[in-house]
């Protein structure tokens, strides 16, 4: 990887802390809060219970082994399999590998993970070994180029961009974001009249040029709003496109935010799930043989080959990193932690005290005993799993489409895969005697995408253009209406027009074409295959590629 | 109990959304959400990960039986003797007496609670069981007078009145409040630029003459803000005051918002910390022998002795109840709910989606599991077993200061206690005749307060005119002049200026007292007592009592 600048101390950023920010107050006690670390005094200020009153004397789980899935594709993977089991009647659960881990009320050994503690009013900034555990999580998988950086855990990605967006923006301002991007990140900062400013992409995310041009030419008067000084970005994985940012872009789109005066909010909840470049089915190598274990020298040459997060690059402490546990253990966590400047960090901790508090005790000590139990070493050996179950669905739901669809790779030279290899998927089906009398078009495109390289997503661009009926400016019209032909039919997707990070955006290029996002992160195998034959059928009807 | 009006409908009070909670966007896929009820749908729109992923097959949960606390205050309880187990070295789990529960990622029987479901993203609403108990619950407990009330689950109160207060308010406006009330409640609001308006308040919480002077004299110009049309109200264990509101009182206070169209955010977290009133250790008559059992009949009859939730007087559907497990099953729940009329629930609902989004899913799954293992008769009994526990710590504690001081009960006849019966406290000691000499003061009253009625709390008035270096306006140097010395000695009370709703408020009584509030909720008894003891000596140094 690239060298990097390292400082010791991120710099004063202060300047960037909205006026809401700024008026939280700090508690009155501040002052006070050296007598209340006083080792053994009588403390009858808090309205604490009594922990003998907290009615679990124990909290048990029966948690997966690190080694639950394959390091390379197989058949026999568990998730693959379950629509299977689930056929013959029997849980999966069943057939999980599992060790049994035990959380107490009272610790055992002094510091250990407890519930008098974990289920007690706790610090916002996450208690002992939770917080020991996320920052050698950080150190090692990370590395962020300044040193006084902190974690903060919150309630997940959604709280934390909240708070991230809050902390740093006055109503009026705008947000740097990709041109398509996560609606709920948008619907947070809306009502505090906070506007997306919409960047373009190319096949490798945000643009650094376009970024750039707009930076530099951004004009107040015209545009109605300052300059903006804070981005929104999906790195890895990117929601809704798939694509993942490489590092030398990284290290431009940094460059010119330090150049810019810009803080980056990365909000990276698919960075372990980088999943490498689809092949056909014919076409795939086997991969290189593991050895499945929990091991430190595997950790490290695997987390080698991660994309790296904005931190590596920071040598300011511009960067507030959003982690969460709702893709790597479960949404319900709601549990994930801010990386970020100590400055920030403070503003973000006060603002915590005031909405959820800490995170559920009840998570906080389950998620630490699973961390704890697996160590380092065992979590990163549960992450890459993860990533060859994901790998494996994206790889079965393409090779569904290219069994449905004829699939035509050509190189993109523009708009947002720019750089990519484009699948262009036209109709497998012969056409009648009287629909090739009524239509001339042969093979025509129905839709197109680029197979994935991280995430749960595949975005699909529909040519509507090609449609009989196409008329310059119903393509909302018509993907709405395609999008209603497939839910009746039993197949939902999302639809593509509330990932437009600004409807309205007047340079959009997205003109000709509607789009979906479709998840393969969930379904059972059967039930993607049956969605895409179902596609299939809907689509070719809907271009009227097929006789209805 | 008074009979009420009771009404099929909530009144239209949509008037009182802030422009903040209007402008929060409703889900852009409302209008296709039928398509994604539909049963068997192949739902491949949402990022969820398929539940094979979550990394534990179940959660078990030993958890304390119902009748885990006497009904009637006894000297072998379990959290009382603790500290003697302490003493001799073992854990206070394993006294008690537990039943094992498990949540299962499958759900055996359709409906219960499992944890692909509560792992899962869910609805901010609340899971099925759990939905079922809470409006189980609100039905029989709270009974609200009109009949399309709500139930939205947050994650604790401090949530609750963050979404409440920015739901309900716009920058620049007041919100009514006790004149001394719970700090975080302000210190949530104040960033958004709204205000506490403190009423005054006597031993039943509010003053209902007060509130109707001060809305009906309301002069926006000479106040520089709209007539308030929000309250913040803690009506039982008052925070500090420890006071609970009558039944009259409620019902004067709620006709006086229905009036001046205000409404009532409720937030409850002691309601079931009801202690009745104190009398001397030698004054206590045994309680009536109760079955200890959980029952029906006792639940209904236990229930009809609590004090009315204000929803019972709700027939327009103006208040928001805020509820949470903090105090009955433990503080790191992060789990509460709102009871509110259908269209402020929407609006909170939408908030809550783009902030913590759902409650955490081991929090709602393990609480949900014991809330359904017990019954509802079985968490009245568990309730009520709290609530003697507490009752036996306000005894403990305030056996305690008579032990230490001599205590003379007088009656308030104005002021925040008018009413109530006010113990004098004077010191025990006997003045050395040196102390004489110097101070012709005799039996001077160094503090006074009123033994709560309900809640973790004894709000404690300091009598500093009586300090022989008082002068008028140095009460807050001599509070904090009194706290840091007890914190020098290894005691910490709360101090009272952080609770004042407004510091800057001109009509202000207190202004010749400091304040203290004291926690007997969580410390040892063998602490509490010990706590007490120092007291005593700090306070007559610290009015100089006592030879140094």
């Amino acid at each position: 990887m690239m060298s990097v600048e390292k400082r010791t101390k991120s710099v004063d950023l202060s300047h960037h802390l909205s006026e809401l920010s700024k008026a939280r107050p700090i508690s009155p006690l501040k002052g006070l809060m050296k007598y209340f670390a006083q080792p053994g005094i009588l403390a009858l200020a808090g309205g604490l219970p009594s922990p003998a009153y907290f009615p679990v004397s124990d909290i048990s789980a029966n948690v997966l082994v690190p080694e639950s899935f394959a390091l390379s594709p197989t058949e026999s993977s568990t998730s693959s399999m379950s629509w299977l089991w689930k056929l013959f009647g029997s849980h999966n659960a069943t057939k999980e590998k599992t060790q049994a881990v035990t959380v107490p009320k009272y610790p055992v050994v002094k510091g250990e993970i407890n519930l008098a503690t974990s289920l007690q009013y706790g610090s916002a900034a996450a208690q002992g070994q939770l917080q020991d555990f996320l920052k050698h999580f950080i150190s090692e998988v990370y590395r962020p180029a300044f040193e006084d950086w902190t974690a903060l855990i919150d309630t997940g990605n959604t709280d934390g961009w909240l708070r991230a967006v809050t902390t740093l923006c006055n109503p009026g301002e705008g947000v740097l974001c990709e041109e398509w991007t996560y609606p709920s990140a948008i619907a947070s900062m809306l009502p505090y009249n906070i506007k997306p400013v919409p960047v373009a992409m190319d096949g490798l995310g945000m643009k650094s040029d376009d970024l750039e041009n707009l930076l530099s030419q951004w004009d107040p008067v015209s545009r109605q709003m300052p300059r903006p000084h804070v981005m929104y970005i999906v790195p890895v994985g990117q929601n809704p496109s798939g694509s993942t940012m490489s590092v030398a872009r990284k290290k431009q789109i940094y460059d010119i935010c330090v150049k810019y005066d810009v803080i980056i909010v990365e909000d990276d909840p698919y960075y372990f799930l980088q999943l490498g470049t689809y092949a056909f089915k014919d076409d795939r190598s086997p991969s290189a043989t593991l050895s499945g274990k929990p091991s430190a020298d595997e950790s490290k040459q695997y987390v080698s080959t991660l994309a790296p997060s904005f931190l590596y690059f920071d040598y300011e402490g511009r960067v507030i990193r959003l982690d969460t546990f709702s893709k790597t253990i479960a949404p319900g966590s709601r549990l994930g932690w801010f990386t970020c400047n100590p400055v920030f960090a403070e503003r973000l901790e006060r603002q915590g005290e005031t909405s959820a508090q800490a995170p559920c005790g009840f998570g906080q000590a389950v998620i630490t005993k699973i961390l704890t139990h697996w160590t380092y070493d065992g979590y990163i050996r549960w992450l890459r799993g993860l990533r060859t179950e994901y790998q494996q669905r994206r790889n079965f739901f393409i090779d569904c489409l290219a069994e449905e669809f004829h699939l035509h790779a050509v190189p993109a030279v523009a708009g947002v895969w720019e750089g990519c290899s484009v699948y262009q998927a036209s109709s497998k089906v012969k056409k009648s005697a009287r629909m090739t009398e009524k239509y001339s078009a042969r093979n025509r495109t129905m839709f197109s995408f680029v197979p994935p390289v991280a995430g749960m997503f595949v975005w699909m661009r529909l040519h509507l253009d090609q449609h009989p009926s196409f008329v310059p400016g119903n393509e909302d019209t018509l993907e709405t209406k395609l999008w209603t032909k497939l839910a009746e039919n039993g197949v939902l997707f999302a639809p593509g027009w509330i990932f437009a990070a600004n409807a309205i955006a007047e340079d959009s290029d997205n003109n000709d074409s509607g789009h979906f996002r479709i998840s393969f992160s969930n379904a059972e195998f059967a039930d993607l295959k049956n969605a895409v034959t179902i596609f299939g059928r809907v689509i070719r009807e809907f271009f009227q590629e097929e006789d209805l």
